[in-house]
């Protein structure tokens, strides 16, 4: 195996300043209301006057509100939304009433209270709505009775992902955003690499790599570091423990940052000291894998074509590493944004339909050999077909490397 | 007003040994046969045959399994307890098997695939349950419909907060783990006293308080630190920004650990510099307000009847900061263990039973005056009528501190 030299911090881009942070905020305000307007088309288009939205995100891309990362479960319904062919309101408990009006200015508050079913009823009446589109995967059962009991003549239709949707096709900023939370995880990466040797445990890694980006311009983390080693890796769903890592097997880091609302995602399985020659064959089979799904894409847009479909890219990764054991049964790739998953999916089990653009997703394939070791390489790919342009924007190197 | 000396970390206690470690694994082994036994009891005594429960902290309490703090929003149904007279069921999706097994192994384990709704029809049937008890507050829509259609003979009972009721009552390793994680807390805000001068942002603050419970034996936060400096203290939710500390005002610190799955919650309000008379007069009214709810406590243990109610604690308290203007709208206090926020509360709009025993909860009154300051102090306490014991478990000290 080639010995790469390692990579380090400076080769990276720097966090944005704090002009930039404010221009991004700027464009998001500019955005909003084009934003607002598509989903009143979609509305019109299917014949629903209101609307209840209920996710963090889709509260932040509608109407600005800005969220911690783990508020969610404290939040209560404050951050839902209602929205009519031309009413926006956002929910809000006491708590959240002075930020409510500083990010959110164009919205509606509305103080729900102790009932919120109560209060979405009000609103329902008071806006002469007949029909309301909600989700009733994310709906709980007593506020759905409770709407359905105040105004009986409003009709409740579940919907599925219509804030996802719109978010799933990226503005010029949302990508700067990723690209920069991409940087943050590359620099923090290639800090801790020296720390990287026989005897030092998962957790601790883990630790150092939050500490890095979270030092290191990263409002916050995607969501928690995995940091796995050998056998471990093969995890399905791992938690940093106090094992330590041996010399001969792999650690594998699955890690992301937040700047200004936006994520990123990557994985990269490094070798701690030289690799056998059947663990080196097999990075080289991730790595051909991730490589036809780029291929493919690369040349749909050099075409002028639209996007291949998420399970095209699935198969074609899976032809690429045909031969190879333990190919991985989770998904290929997912969208990432305001959250860390979105759409599009690319898997098995996705639609036929052309992946939208612009967008951004990731491409994770991996192989996994139970208590033995587990490979997996994953990037952040960025697509535009009308500006003809694929940017891989996790620019942590993705070849073998050697550490320890 | 006093210069008292500033504590320093040695004078708390030091994290735990992995032999502590264990033997609180251990005891909870021990424990959960009777803390099912006890639900068991519920069921019989309302007349339901079947339980669903769907919090981590259920599902670690009465099954053992351990999910990361910051999980529950991607796991899905996983994590979500089953349980009859005389069975035990643990859904979890694939991700989850393995931890399962060994986390949970006096449970059955149930992969429920892409249904849900599905799966608990299949189990409710297979065990000829004709009720379901569940939480309409908690349980989605489509799921209650999912299980409604499939199993149509079972009749779903709405019940609320069930195992948060088992849970409110706690045992001795559990009251340990809480004054471990305190007890980081305590050491980590002595930690950083030095680096609290005029000129430094909240957000600088917030982060190096997080960093010293990371490295001091936290293995997560409670919930995201706080540090909200003069006028932003008085904001009922405020993030820590760029706003830099100035002499002669507040920085309210509200934080907490997490320590072998429990947790802990203080607040302390330092003067950076020394205060006006009128900012030391409201110190002294919150802290008088805070001790009238632990003296009432305290009196009441001695005598060795009932503790007094939540609503009596605040009524005690209100009356002690009575003529302070500003004074607070939140609740008195909560109960801690696996969650943040727990049963029993202390406030207005609390019943007037008496207080669980063996408890833990805070106490926190404060006062807030806009744009100028706010004054919390937060302690938790713990009462045990039995043992004629209270013990305030947060041991930095609440006396006016002057830093900077």
């Amino acid at each position: 195996m080639k010995h790469s030299s390692l990579p380090i911090p400076s080769d990276f881009a720097a966090p944005p300043s704090p002009a930039v942070l404010a221009g991004w905020l700027d464009a998001d305000r500019q955005a909003r209301p084009t934003r607002v307007a598509a989903l009143r088309e979609r509305m019109a288009r299917e014949g629903i006057d209101a609307l209840l939205l209920t996710s963090h995100a889709d509260a932040r891309f509608f109407a600005g509100i800005c969220f911690g990362p783990n508020e969610e479960p404290t939040s209560g319904s404050s951050g839902w939304l209602l929205m009519s062919a031309d009413a926006l309101a956002l929910l809000v408990d006491s708590r959240y009433i002075i930020q409510a009006q500083r990010e959110a200015p164009d919205a509606e508050h509305i103080d729900y209270g102790s009932d919120v079913g109560a209060a979405i009823a009000t609103w329902l009446h008071n806006h002469g709505a007949r029909q309301l589109g909600l989700d009733a995967q994310e709906v709980r059962h007593a506020i759905w009775e409770r709407i359905t009991e105040a105004v009986p003549g409003v009709e409740l239709r579940s919907i599925r992902g219509w804030g996802r949707a719109l978010r799933a096709v990226k503005e010029v900023s949302e990508i700067e955003r990723i690209a920069a939370a991409c940087a943050v995880a590359d620099r923090a990466l290639a800090g801790i690499l020296d720390q990287i040797r026989p005897g030092v445990t998962e957790s601790a890694l883990a630790w150092s790599l939050e500490r890095a980006m979270r030092e290191g311009g990263a409002e916050a983390l995607a969501f928690d570091v995995a940091a796995l080693a050998g056998g471990n890796a093969a995890l399905p769903h791992g938690n940093p423990g106090t094992r330590e890592l041996r010399a001969g097997e792999v650690i594998l880091f699955d890690f992301g940052a937040q700047v200004a609302g936006y994520r990123s995602d990557m994985t990269r399985t490094l070798f701690v000291g030289e690799p056998s020659v059947e663990h080196a064959a097999l990075y080289t089979a991730v790595h051909r894998g991730q490589a036809a799904t780029i291929d493919l894409l690369r040349s749909a847009i050099e075409q002028g074509g639209p996007l291949p479909s998420g399970r095209a890219c699935d198969v074609a990764t899976r032809a690429a590493m045909a031969g190879s054991p333990h190919v991985y049964d989770h998904g290929l790739g997912h969208g990432i944004g305001l959250q860390t998953h979105e759409s599009p999916s690319l898997s098995r089990g996705a639609t036929d339909d052309a992946l939208p653009s612009p967008t951004v997703f990731s491409v994770e394939p991996g192989i996994y050999v139970q208590d033995e070791i587990g490979i997996r390489i994953e990037d952040l790919v960025a697509v535009n077909t009308a500006a003809k342009s694929l940017t891989i924007l996790t620019r942590f190197p993705a070849e073998p490397l050697i550490v320890g």
